[in-house]
């Protein structure tokens, strides 16, 4: 199933998508929801981040080739750091590039959602906590990361947490699952989900030693190889498989 | 005004805090609120954490004497980090002592409190945005901060962030106001707030630039010197001129 979040007349909705469009909720999935029976049409969705998380966890160089390429090695456990809440975006929405940045990269990865409180998850348990899956871009202005010691700011811009477009239920991220990054059409990255060092579930049992997951909340799970700069005008689109495509332009600041 | 959020019954109020007790307001005072008749006597009062913020950042080396005794310089631009919300607590409420760590921190510091949504703040216009004034304690697994590059694990555990006891509306951190860390009532920590390297202002104006603050959101200041270990059993106190003291007390992990 694949559940959306969506703009229809001046109410925020949740609804499960298909070929036609939208099936609408009442409610919301993470609580208690049931159908209505209006469906929106594509043409007339306007989607919206399908989760809006009260904190987004993510990992880093979790694919070797990545790694490789910031000139890191593999971390030994879960290299894990935080993104603000209110740098998320859906998709269609537009990413903007701070001033304050010369070298603004895409990131495309598999993100996971949480379904109900999450402390002191053993891996084994961990599909019990999860949600469902969505595409992330876990948008990075490289040259402060470089200068800053902690990434708040260099990950933490507005906007700079696109997700969706929807959140698929049905999906295995033990498969070998593609994870693209195209910029304007062109593909940037290609990893693919069992090529992960750390998988979701590993990684749910590292971050639930520490903190409390939330319902809604996020874990960005790192991307492969292929991470470069886009500028104001680009097109950058995140396909996971089975999820869609995460579509998000690049424009200048105000 | 020292504002409070108590349990009063089964119902979480915000109210104002004087000699006598607690006048219980209806409403939020970040959205609008009115004065209620009734008044909770001290003795009757259980403080929680007088606000829940969407996000809490963090400034790091932010006192000369205390990066002097990280071994490090003080950083030429604020060291912002993120604490989840998740490890918020109040006043009198226990701060768990994890088992993965062997080096638990205590850090005195001062907190500023967000009144309305804040991005692109200048430094002169900072007050504009700035409800009040809170005590924190930044708790730091100090083993993991060592070990991991990014801190989201060491500053991160549920229960690492005291805030409290109240919000003082009428303060001027430009003022000599002292931080003071006591550790089972012996004091550890002692600094003053025009001793920071950048000031509340410029914190506003650095972190606004990247990211929007919304009413509630919290920034620590940072600590003064004198940080150091804490054990199960430990009362940790950390008093700001103006505001009252914190006090939370260290347990084992159950």
């Amino acid at each position: 199933m694949k559940i959306v979040r969506i703009k229809s007349d001046d109410d925020i909705v949740y609804g499960v998508a298909d070929a036609e469009g939208v099936l609408v909720y009442q409610g919301s999935p993470f609580v208690a929801w049931e159908p209505t029976e209006i469906v929106v049409p594509w043409p007339k969705v306007s989607l919206l981040s399908p989760v809006i998380p009260t904190k987004v966890m993510a990992v880093g160089k979790n694919y070797e080739d990545h790694a490789a390429e910031m000139q890191g090695e593999v971390p030994e456990e879960p290299l894990v750091f935080m993104k603000p809440a209110t740098s998320v975006i859906g998709s269609n929405a537009n990413v903007v590039h701070p001033r304050i940045s010369e070298e603004v990269h895409h990131e495309a990865e598999l993100a996971v959602v949480i379904s109900k409180p999450a402390r002191h998850v053993k891996a084994e348990d961990a599909s019990q906590y999860i949600f469902g899956y969505t595409a992330a871009n876990d948008v990075t202005a490289r040259d402060l990361q470089r200068k800053d010691s902690q990434w708040a700011r260099a990950k933490g811009f507005d906007t700079f947490c696109p997700l969706g477009p929807a959140i698929e239920t049905e999906l295995d991220p033990l498969e070998r699952l593609a994870v693209i990054g195209r910029v304007n059409g062109e593909v940037r990255q290609a990893g693919f989900t069992a090529d992960m060092v750390f998988g979701v579930a590993e990684v749910l049992e590292y971050i639930t030693a520490f903190t409390t997951l939330l319902p809604g909340d996020v874990i960005l799970m790192g991307t492969p190889s292929g991470v470069g700069k886009v500028e104001p005008g680009d097109l950058m689109e995140v396909e996971v498989d089975g999820i869609g495509v995460l579509t998000n332009r690049v424009v200048a600041a105000s």
